[in-house]
């Protein structure tokens, strides 16, 4: 057994104490209510010009949580029978990022799925966040309302990705039995997360996904919870109320919940999303299909060689 | 002329092109309008408990910018002769601080001046921000709805900077003659933009101050204009629009503007403020006192000498 | 004009000194005769099995310079009409890159064009390098045997690619005469030389391109040219053979060559390919039709904006 | 139980080895008699002008270990009853620092205190440092004459502490039952190491404290315990003889000697004192009455919620 | 026990797995072969002049590994008597360095030591490197031919090393029962390689060497190592393949073989040599005569401190 | 001429001003007579052991300025001919160095030359500084008593440095018309000092030296002259007496005083001793024989290939 091996064995025989909130169901409950049914929101879809032969690629806005507005980029191929509908695959940026542009999908086009990207509010793509903001924090989207769970970040971003997922489930050009979920970092997340609880996702990817053992990340993450870290440094007061909040949102409470097929990925020299974040969630997931990738040499990145074996799990599993 | 004498000698040479839009009378008009009576915007203060003796504390919240409540924190000094006014200090904070607590201004409280610290939305202090954010941007405030100059981030503070000086003329306890503004690095910014917007500003004590020579500090700054580099960056379509938006509140083309006693410092090595942003600004002021200090070694900070040479200048000119 | 403005001015402004060595033209109709003739060299292709739908991917390997076998991956969308050849673009890594895999050129496919992408020998890509290294040397490929213009890396590199288009202009899938050339740093750096030096190519884009006045780069870039400065570091007997042989490969005594469209770009915090080395370049290139994009906060990256302005530029011109 | 309470109970039962010299009784005994009669050593006062209403403000020079002059800052609010005296409290500042400025102390005026603020020797403040080196060395001031435990650094600011205490016990403006120290870094351990040894100190504030666990930090700190490291890393022959010196000034082989009211705090991403270092000298501590706030996500410094905790505690137990 | 002890303690309690392959004797009885006879591969040496007086100085060529011809430095003492011979060390650079100039030698010679400085092949010394690289990779030499074991880097630089003792113990200025191989990092590793693998070398002075414990340097090692880990961080797919030829080349296989005088030293801050790769090789090392020194304080360097213990250890020793 | 050819060329173009105390002569008359009589101070010297052949090995004490004892290291190589004495080179250590070891000197014994290795006081050697500092500072030797130029830190080692040249020119064993002062950095600067005040320096090395064109160094250099601008920072109120003490150690001001051989060395690169500093210095050397060499991508360090330089021209002109 080499370091590296042994590395990987301390990993699996690390184990956190979970910190479920006693009404984490209730609150999932009431999350999904918000989610489930695409009349409760608008939307529309507008199609746009591009340079892609064979594939038809929309503009999409539909209705987020309390009246933000969200972007998503929604693209199809033609297929040559005309009866018959795509698989499709559901993504969601890391975190900072935006949906991308058509060239960003090309891959997964090619393979025949239609794809829909999505923004996530407030970052870098076309969606603003018109959730107020109710006290002062740091820099970064990810404390904004932090102290009350039920308009905090986290629960927007939440519904808006279920959202996304209902509303694709709508649309006419995909076979509504055969969506898929695939992100890395805060995609990933979303990706765990939206595999979880919403039931017409069939298939999760999910590279290096943060959102998992949150405390742990709080106290070593140098990504996005480090905003986290950094808001209850400047107001010690309610860490112990931030750290609660956290805990609804965090994978390590609601691995029981996937069982779908799962691809994960990890990097073991990652300081964002830590293996030690991501190994428990994995092994604690209820897939009965579930995969795991190490990339010992690996910071916070996707490496080729895991966006290829991602791309042959879909091919095989959805 | 030793290398140092040299450098100020440049930078006092140094001759940038204005860029002032021609509508900006116009623009601070409105902008002056929605500040500049009180009763047009709601307030409230409460007294608070001390250990300081002979100093009254009182939270303070007001109706900033489209709904926003602004925490102010108001501190007078008990005078002997109960018929005085004392004179007043209003002061922001740096970016991402916040209004502090009332140790920070001691010293003020000792020199006998009322001192009222305001926030700025969204950051380090209690203040939110309900201004909806109507695309998405990157980390930080300042590129908050940057495309759309009546509702912009910039406009906002300014909005709620003037309404905290407007609510602060209104006191009994002080002396509304004698009104001072004080700040560093983005509370310098806004120590300028008050003073030169606000009539009942009668003296300005600006260290390092951000909002001078925008587009220089965008292309160098690696301080919160930094902010809107990575906008331009991720959104190169808009950069002309950003840079017209900034140019309304550039104190480059308000430095007409400031009559009242000036004091500024630069430090030769600030990176967020560069030297080449502050020293046209203090050369064009239309002040008759006017007095600026170099630190040839200092970076984006000020020296406990400069605070000095800042009480001092207070109590000769207030 | 505001600072970015002026920048750029500065840059169009600068005139370096050219240091064409007097057997420059000798020199590239040597280097010209060794590539432009596909029976000088032997190559074979294989198909590979895809996920993509409609495209045909074949692996190439062909003769490169001394005996080194140069690996390539051909991929070529099936056309509607059995009687059409499609476009091409064929493009090279940047530095320490390799070909990478069909999703990398996926957008590329769908636009209808066939891509060849090409290794640069013992990088990170499939191919090795028989050519024997005869001196000590520093980290790096750059320096290989610069002190022998005649059997230096440089020169192997540029037979490898030219021999790269000579071998595609025979593949009976595309059209001969629509044969463009892509790629960014070092990759743009070889799609300038091949632009200039073989006559097959009708387009080229060259992002943020290395192999431009390379004296500067040497005396400032962080990147690959930092190989050559320590190898003079270390020998600093051989420091003007080396900038001697490295004048037969710089684009500032190329440019003229350069006939064809032509679109590049550069960030202005790149510290790897220089604006002081691109700019000169761009300037004296002899294209008819030419562009370039100034990305002024982005360092040694090829933005978003710019991938999508080279895809429209190909559909434009090619 | 979370990862950060997890980090908690870890550093309390982390159980350093204690290397107590078997002289330290002895060593202590002659330091305390160097320094507990005022009339050993020579003194002078000189009132200054300021800025402050109602707070006297001295000047002091006072004879410290072998004929340096220490110089201090005295500050006394003049209190309404004139036969009553100040509370006071003493302090000295962090490793580089000096005294400061009145204004640093308004705080603690304001709250009724008389403050007695101490260089420290050859550092930032006004005094120097006649004390002769007889070696080599690092830079820094810590490892001066540390291969003569009678002649070291630490000893020599020890004793000039203790005499900083004893002429302010002798001051008529303050009440000698009532003086407290208050200090951070350097100071928080120059704060420990006066109130273990001198009687006259009533109450201990020391936040993120150094001279705690001084071979951990030897071995571990980025602060002034990394000139130890660099000085036996030049002359690894004297490490053994400097180790045990520094044992003599370790507040972990002194803690038991702790008795008055005491409040420490540290921060867990503190790489100059790190808690490893501090954690176990709180444990030890004989104080009856004792608090340690922890600060995970703070490094080497001391938030405003420290401040104010502390300003708490001076109030309620001094 | 403090801190600095305690650490030495739990290395030399650390015990890593060993992974030796089973045909480990029969690659290295091959390998010296190879080595063995001097007439199985050609040399030549030729008189250099120098400023020296007392010394002569030749530079060496002979053939290494597969053609590659290595440049040696051979520099000799004149001794007083004329028919006595000297006693003689080998020695090899650091990675990225050269066999260096006489007057880096001067020391030995001025003890009496003749000398001979080797190169390591395509580093920065004279001596190219004609083995062709089979594959891509990454920057640097180490990963060269990685997937061969019989034909990749390290072989062919231990057959190099090999030769050279073999070519040195021929020369009849010397005594060829008094030769000692000298080196720090690379040239520790080889310094080691050549001692456990040639029976002419008679003492072993390795300074914080590098090919120790390789698995562990390749997960932890800021050094040559990581070359090997970027190697498999792009080449996924060959990383058992990797480790297990590292195997052959690993010190922890070979410390059995281990017989003559070893000093050994290591830095317990050293990032590119770690403390967990050299210290179970010197616990496993066979000689009965062995010494390792430790530096706390010390990254990857080797203090003059050191140096002066490895001239008195070979002084009596050899 | 390239970018290499063009910045030296601005470097000898570049013109400082000036800024020579009016006093300089006298007051350099005043530090030459307290060194030029070796009978003004003390002295002793006894001899060690040594693993050297052919070399005696002397420990040398003499008293420096102000009774500080300095240590230095005498080493003579045993000539053939015993009537004959050696020529010396005498030298002192870089910033933070000492005098080191017999080994550090070995390529220049092996020459024929004697050394004289002498400590800089305080700093890494074993030579202490009984000099008391009169005043607070900041870490480092250089601003010691800087606000008293005739007790100051650049006085104490000019005169220590001269009193050593005056020792060694007492010295039976060498040729006392033929001494040398070889140095780089500090080492380089105080070869210029004594080379410009002490008669019988006869050739002068000085390799990237520092104490040239100061001021300028305080306002760019990272290296010691960064603890003048710390203490500037620190005591803005002192900078003008501080730059004028120093300008009387500026060898900017004392150039007209070089006379004998020189060679001196830069690195385009350097952020230490810069090469503003150095080169017009060089240039207005009055010395009739002397040689700059320029090392275009090294920093603050000597190259192999200077050193070698170096050694031929003390050959050549000594």
């Amino acid at each position: 057994m080499n370091t590296i091996e042994k590395r990987i064995e301390e990993l699996y025989a690390y184990q956190p104490y979970r910190t479920s909130p006693p009404d984490l169901d209730a609150f999932w409950e009431r999350v999904k209510q918000l989610s489930s049914n695409e009349s409760s929101f608008a939307s529309r879809r507008s199609e746009r010009e591009t340079l892609f032969h064979g594939v038809n690629v929309y503009d999409v806005q539909y209705e987020g949580f309390e009246e933000t507005t969200i972007h998503g980029l929604y693209m199809v191929p033609q297929l040559k029978s005309l009866d018959k509908t795509a698989p499709c695959l559901i993504t969601f940026p890391g975190y900072t990022g935006g949906k991308g542009d058509p060239e960003d999908y090309a891959h997964l086009l090619l393979m025949g799925y239609a794809v829909f990207a999505v923004d996530v509010r407030g970052q870098g793509g076309d969606t603003g966040n018109r959730l107020p903001m109710e006290h002062g924090g740091v820099k970064g989207w990810i404390t904004q309302n932090i102290l009350d769970v039920e308009r905090c970040y986290y629960k927007a971003i939440a519904v808006d990705a279920l959202r996304a997922v209902t509303w694709l489930s709508e649309q006419l050009e995909i076979d509504s039995g055969r969506i898929g979920v695939i992100g890395g970092s805060q995609g990933g997340g979303l990706a765990l997360i939206t595999a979880a609880m919403h039931e017409q996702i069939r298939l999760c990817v999910a590279d290096i996904p943060n959102m998992c053992h949150m405390d742990y990340g709080v106290m070593h993450s140098t990504g996005s919870l480090s905003e986290v870290a950094d808001f209850c440094r400047r107001f010690p007061e309610h860490m112990v109320a931030v750290l609660r909040h956290l805990s609804y949102f965090d994978m390590l409470n609601l691995s029981d919940r996937l069982h779908v097929p799962l691809l994960m990925s990890v990097g073991l020299k990652d300081t964002v999303c830590l293996p030690e974040q991501i190994v428990p969630v994995y092994r604690s997931a209820a897939s009965e299909i579930k995969r795991i990738e190490f990339y010992p040499f690996t910071g916070h990145a996707v490496e080729k060689a895991q966006r290829r074996i991602g791309m042959q799990f879909i091919h095989q599993y959805l």
